[in-house]
């Protein structure tokens, strides 16, 4: 072997030290999307959920959605607070959504489009808990959660943040929000999510993300720049903070993923067909709603339908039913011209095998499908209610191979090598070569964590698996961590808004 | 949750006791194979193969292939040991193999077909190690071939044994094969590959498959019954002993797969392409030679393009590059109208979330890609240098998560629940739900290794990782194997074959 190690390579940027990474980019999938669906399908899945949207209707718990629903020409019934829906309206109200739009960051580099080709990858978003090799599992607090959005920032694989890692459980519930805003605003400058229980919470990351990217808010209007999960309760029910949060989005033109989280055979039918059926009614009811509250307001399809193990109850993620879940979704979603939302999900409890398994199958699955937003792409683990750091490390590596995966294959004169091939003939070796030397240093994937030496060489430095690297790596990143530029005036501005708003929390 | 446990599932067989297991099935891939060259991309491919093979040539280390070879028409220096063809007779041989065939096992269920969609799962096949967590990584053995020929025997999901997973080191070279295939023929009623280097071993392999389904050797022609590798020497060279198995197999009518083991960057230049164009060279080859042997003689289109770590040499698997080589191999192979054979590897040398990752990328770019041969399926670590126990149960789950993912999805007035749905409304759950009940039994996967429970269920229980509990479940599978009916004659025969054979093989 005469080629001698590679100190820097073209196409990486060395983000946090000396952590090989690909450079952030835009992905756009070449693929075109599997189908597990036949088009009849489709259109029977979309007839039932309109069906269900009619006859059955949604539980709607806000009233100003209520309100906002009959005012619109919705069937309300305020007693049982249940609204029913003429099919014509709702198709009518989704066909006015966007098929694609972009969400703008602080630095415009990280602007991300979301809809037709496009792929973005979002980190894990929403656990109670957060864990690692050396302190194990425990709650999740703030100085975690600013160390993992640090992580989240130097990880170019990762387009997008989701909406708080883990909950910092040790701050004041009133005013946290406004914390994790500041740290979001100021430590990436990628987007991020808001959170969209209410109005109250919403208009705080408005105010923010106006400061943070020096724009007024009439601005944000047409350049979305915050985006949030709305959930259903599924079966079939709306609550008061997430209608209220979707309303809040929709009227300032920012982003609502809508995602009934459905489990097949609880939340749902045990039927596939009839959990997205259910899924579809729900995801549609909401964005319709958010059509009603301002034409053309940014909104993506989301879909979370996994199952349980009908055996034990337990939530099951990156099985079988789940992926062939995500593809119909996908499905679905591109009936309506929406941009689709699927995640990376596994229910393991520690960062293993089989985490790495079932997110593959979850990541592969949408991917396959054509998603468009891949939330909960690095993080999650154990059913989402842990986010791990060491499987931060695992899933960037997965993103970083799947998208290396959708870039082209060069085929012309130079790269069919055939002077090359004649030069070395039969029984040769290419290390040497002119045609390897003048590519040698891009021509593959270098990868974060994956260990390729041999095993003797392995065993000899101290024979660690690929959670124990994931534990050295994030370490390392975090200990070179530099956050990107800030303009001080932006920073003061931020803690200005944020100290203002704790002392009318305080006072209220 | 109201659902009690469910002891037995209508679709499983437990096989080996305990475990649950879906049963041994045929599988046909209902999926567009995916492609990463345009139509042009792959007529450049070929064109490029056709003139290595015309300009360059194979190097032929056996003199039987040489003289078969001149007299097919090619132009032979027997000097340099030069084949070169020419590209109108490459495409006439190539042509005359059949697109699709079957291969005979002793219990004719167990019969798999090759090519068209259809999708076999092979076990590991040729390492020179072995290892499980208990007693860690040593040299191959006869009792632990014994053992693991029963694993692959009793796990429904691996349709076909792959060449023997480990070498049993400790038994005589000149007699081991003997032994090998006694067991093989015996412990399983699947299909099973012989060894390929030279004529004997292929000779002895017959006479055993002869025996073993109780057909003459005339049949055998009709009714191909074994597989075997046939690797060419990368770059463009192909040795004795192989093309001395591949005439014998070829004559015999037996399946070839014609596997070129490329690494990029070592074995054939760092681009994708001339890798491919390669490989697609020195696969032709030997297709065509299987056709000089014996016109319409079974082959299979091999593919191992993987690459090398430029930085260290160390060979990489399951890679971004890997699963393009595999798609870009799948459009090579319909092109010729031929099965494609492709792998499930990894690069990690512990079963851990690398070797599950890396695995998974390579289970789904093959499938995705339209593979019908999946080799090294199940049971392959280190770079294909053990055969791990644990890892054989990792990747069990792994594919019969993927055989899942390719049966359809019901979509019918039944399955689309709209009744269950509007009879449980908002905020109920379907637990109790006739509708449930009908079908909770059979509506998801079980799987043989992951683990649902909570965390804290989980850690109560020992907290064991996935290759933990994989040690368990490998061991209570060998604990309750019983082999498959076998007729005391054909035991006998069997013996009686190997017993002479190795007289004769002592007194020459």
């Amino acid at each position: 072997m005469t080629v001698e190690p590679v100190a820097h390579r073209r196409r990486e940027r060395r983000a946090g030290g000396g952590i090989p990474q690909l450079p952030f980019r835009q992905l756009t999938n070449p693929f075109t999307p599997l189908e597990v669906l036949s088009t009849d399908h489709v259109e029977e899945i979309h007839r039932t959920s309109l069906r269900i949207l009619a006859e059955v209707g949604i539980e709607v718990l806000g009233g100003r959605a209520l309100d906002l629903l009959a005012a619109a020409g919705a069937s309300v019934d305020r007693t049982a607070r249940r609204v029913r829906f003429d099919p014509a309206l709702v198709e009518e109200l989704v066909a006015g959504a966007p098929a694609e739009f972009t969400l703008h960051a602080r630095n415009p580099e990280r602007n991300v489009v979301l809809g037709g080709r496009s792929l973005v990858f979002s980190s894990v978003g929403g656990p109670a808990f957060v864990s690692d090799l050396d302190r194990g599992r425990r709650a999740g607090n703030w100085a975690d959660f600013q160390d993992y959005i640090r992580l989240i920032g130097c990880l170019n694989v990762i387009h997008q943040e989701a909406g708080g890692p883990l909950e910092p459980t040790d701050l004041p519930v009133e005013t946290r929000h406004l914390d994790m805003y500041a740290c979001l605003a100021t430590t990436l400058d990628k987007t991020w999510h808001c959170l969209g229980f209410g109005a109250t919470v919403v208009e705080d990351a408005l105010e923010v993300v106006a400061i943070a990217r020096d724009v007024s808010r009439e601005r944000l209007l047409d350049e979305p720049s915050l985006i949030t999960i709305i959930n259903t309760n599924s079966p079939l029910r709306l609550d008061g903070p997430m209608s209220d949060g979707l309303i809040a989005m929709a009227a300032a033109g920012q982003a609502v993923v809508a995602t009934p989280f459905t489990l097949a055979g609880a939340m749902t039918p045990v039927t596939l067909a009839a959990a997205i059926a259910q899924q579809n009614a729900e995801a549609l009811f909401c964005v319709a709603l958010t059509q009603i509250v301002r034409p053309g307001a940014p909104v993506v399809y989301g879909a979370f339908t996994s199952n349980v193990d009908m055996r034990t109850g337990s939530p099951a993620f990156g099985t079988p039913e789940y992926v062939k879940g995500a593809i119909a979704s996908g499905q679905m979603a591109r009936r309506y011209r929406l941009p689709w939302r699927s995640s990376n999900a596994t229910a393991s409890a520690v960062v293993d095998a089989q985490a790495a398994y079932e997110s593959e199958m979850a990541v592969w699955g949408a991917v396959m499908g054509g998603v468009n937003l891949l939330y909960q792409g690095a993080g999650w683990l154990e059913g989402g209610l842990t986010a791990s750091y060491e499987k931060l490390i695992v899933d960037a590596e997965i993103l970083q191979m799947m998208s290396e995966v959708l870039q082209p294959v060069a085929v012309d004169e130079a790269s069919l090598g055939l002077d090359a091939i004649a030069e070395v003939g039969p029984g040769g070796h290419f290390f040497g070569s002119a045609h390897t030397l003048e590519r040698y240093e891009t021509a593959f994937y270098r990868p974060i964590l994956s260990d390729w030496r041999n095993f003797e060489t392995w065993a000899e430095d101290g024979a660690q698996t690929a959670t124990e690297r994931a534990n050295r790596i994030w370490k390392q990143l975090l200990a070179e961590f530099e956050p990107p530029p800030l303009e001080p005036a932006t920073a003061e501005g931020i803690a200005e808004f944020v100290a203002r708003r704790k002392r009318e929390i305080a006072g209220s």
